[in-house]
């Protein structure tokens, strides 16, 4: 993907299914769990796609990683989440963007990223206790440590939320780092070529307007960034 | 979407129809072309759904807006776009990640945001004209003006590549911003609330270890930022 010269996208599995096997650019796939464990631990949003009546939508929402699976959570009422409920096959994807990849010739323009797709059947979490375990992670995924920071949901917040679980046992990444490969004969072209890095970067807080004075900023959120380990702030 | 309480994602139209209708959060639903262009011009992948065998299948990929259609390319070779050439329902969806949104209780976190949702079915642009033209356009969505820098592509190249056309007239935008909404009786609760501001940022550009000496970083990558007009930038 993201390139003129490149199409697809890669899965990984134990070992890779059929269908989740990178078919373009297939040195860019990526078949360890430890990568796609820390790309899912980075990134914030997936991109979830489901089919009704043979439409395709896809929508984007948090989510978190518990060790094999991966937790969705929106509202009950949620057209999305009902759908997903009822057993139908989806695939979540999560895209990590690390830079532009500037070559020498348009066609070899690319970029460098992080991807994992997962594709399966999400289960719905009704146990109270374990629902509540996985919005603690989703909440915590988002920011480290915040749970304990804020006020628990009630018998009806939690009533009012679903939860999914879907299994990591088919799911691939695909990476791409380094300069740009460019064809032998342009390498002597005089145009600039190389990486611009980009990264999503957090910025100073905003207080909400009816924040009393005196509250602190907490450290998770003052030194915030993707790919914090988890336990390195809070408090 | 992105909240503990919202699951949905909405859509934009002329007017929207039945299945691009915002349906949870409709007050986040933004109907307007104005709104959907600038989330489009300023993102930079998009991810692509389409359904092969009742599986959904959802990739990242760059593209670019050429006023009322979404351009997408990628190796003519490519599953994903030989699949979707063939005229299949797709969704591209677009998002913008603004901040989270911290609030003072678990239940109302949220994140701000900017997303578009497109259905349709994308075609292909054959014609040479036109998809050089294309593939000008993604280059330059990527980097505004990056096209006049670089090699243009030979015969080959635009052989090699597959350039598809989706159109945007069943598409529609969903946003959200400002501080977190509590219920009444949190606000006096001790923790911090407010929003933690995200964006996709460029950082110091990194030349290719084969770049010649005396090759200035031109303009449009020192200065890189994603919501750059055309024409800013560029020489």
């Amino acid at each position: 993907m993201m390139a003129s010269n490149t199409g697809g996208q890669a899965p990984v599995g134990n070992p890779p299914s059929e269908r989740t096997t990178v078919k373009r650019m297939p040195h860019r796939g990526v078949y360890d769990r430890e990568t796609i464990n820390a790309i899912l631990d980075e990134g914030l949003v997936c991109h979830l796609g489901f089919t009704l009546d043979a439409q395709p939508f896809v929508l984007p929402t948090i989510y978190a990683r518990d060790g094999d699976q991966l937790l969705i959570h929106g509202s009950a009422a949620s057209r999305m989440l009902r759908s997903v409920r009822s057993g139908i096959a989806v695939c979540a994807t999560v895209t990590l963007i690390d830079g532009l990849v500037l070559a020498r010739s348009a066609y070899h323009h690319s970029m460098n990223y992080r991807s994992v797709v997962i594709l399966g059947t999400a289960i719905e979490i009704c146990d109270r206790t374990r629902k509540l375990a996985a919005m603690r992670m989703i909440v915590n995924h988002v920011i480290t440590g915040r749970w304990d920071q804020v006020r628990a949901p009630s018998d009806g917040e939690i009533r009012a939320t679903m939860v999914l679980a879907l299994p990591l046992n088919e799911a691939s990444a695909k990476v791409r780092t380094g300069p740009p490969i460019d064809d032998e004969e342009d390498y002597n072209l005089p145009s600039w070529a190389g990486v611009l890095p980009l990264s999503l970067d957090a910025h100073a807080p905003v207080a909400d307007p009816q924040l009393p004075g005196g509250i602190p900023v907490p450290s998770n959120v003052r030194f915030y960034r993707r790919g914090m380990l988890p336990g390195i702030v809070a408090k």
